[in-house]
């Protein structure tokens, strides 16, 4: 009894590492449609965002059932809730794979982002990819070490959003207001994914730790 | 025993309203503080989200535990994990009141809404503060009917929200990029504030009636 508890719990971590998987694939597509104009690449995560709400429901419905039938306690049932939380964080970062994605769809057959930004929002998919990355190492290992390290990672995400606000204020910026409008919430969009990400890998940290891993200083 | 739990059950949802009524207090207070260029009430905003933080806290410890004391199978477990779902929206429209409020400290003490959309923003915070409005009273009454109209509330939402865009679009706008780009993030902080409010609607109209609220139709 106890024993087939740990391999389902064990079986709960691999699906959250799997959904990791699926949400890096879908921010990687979204970025190379987004950067390329790629409308059959948009729609495929747009459609593919499906997979990663139903894993979640899939999930969470048999972590509940797993708190009903063993009646967890202390860090059992610590990881459970954790496990519900960290699958919430997920799923919303494919929302905003999705979003990115729909924006390359909108603007198709043009491209959404101006010459002058491509580099930025190319590199922001890269350092959120290298994010989502060390999070699924973070979860699939319990890697506290690691966890502490996405902080710095997030702090390169907001350089890259701040490089994108003041390119948009240049004054030679001229690509115009809609763009504009584009461009800070395609921003945004990467900036929460991120988010998300080292928030997940604080819920790790604190559920080895007993401590946050934003308070350690 | 079983009395005691219910008790302890009606006290997570006690918790849960009052949640909704700070997080109200702050979303009005933060759109007053926008329009108003009044930097002591947002700051007072900033502030007070530690307020809404350390509710959630204590309020998810609460919930944790009573699910480790009692063992809760079906409906009551369900509650409970739903529970945990609910507080993280509420929390996370905390959040967004205190960026609204950061946005009018970081303006001050210009006004950080040009004139031509004061109205759109104020009608924005309305709407926003009826939906949490409603919100609470299908947290406290577990109303579904109420839970449905707000669907069509959140659509009020999205209509003020496009037309924020449309008069950044128009050729007449004179307030330049950064004023733009300050409108774009407002209108998305009051439509995800709406969203998380919708979504806390549905939680408790998919606890009452097993159905999604969203697909009714």
């Amino acid at each position: 009894m106890r024993e087939q508890f740990q391999e389902e719990l064990a079986a709960v971590t691999t699906t959250l590492v799997e959904m990791a998987g699926l949400v890096k694939v879908a921010m990687n597509n979204a970025t190379t449609a987004l950067l390329t104009a790629d409308l059959s690449l948009a729609e495929k995560v747009i459609a593919d965002d499906l997979i990663i709400d139903e894993t979640q429901h899939e999930l969470d419905a048999r972590t509940i059932n797993l708190i009903a039938r063993q009646s967890p306690v202390a860090t059992d049932l610590r990881t459970l809730v954790t496990s519900l939380r960290m699958s919430a964080d997920l799923e919303r970062m494919g929302d905003l794979a999705h979003h990115i994605a729909k924006s390359a769809r909108m603007r198709y057959p043009a491209t959404a982002v101006p010459p002058e930004l491509s580099l930025t929002i190319e590199e922001m998919g890269r350092v959120c990819g290298n994010i989502i990355d060390k999070m699924s190492l973070v979860l699939k290992n319990r890697d506290t070490d690691l966890a502490l390290e996405l902080e710095k990672d997030d702090d390169e995400i907001d350089l890259l959003h701040r490089k994108i606000i003041t390119t948009l204020l240049d004054p030679n910026w001229q690509h115009g207001i809609e763009t504009a409008i584009d461009m800070t919430l395609l921003g945004r969009y990467y900036e929460r994914c991120a988010d998300h990400a080292v928030s997940i890998a604080r819920r790790v940290y604190f559920l080895v730790t007993g401590k946050y891993a934003n308070e350690r200083a």
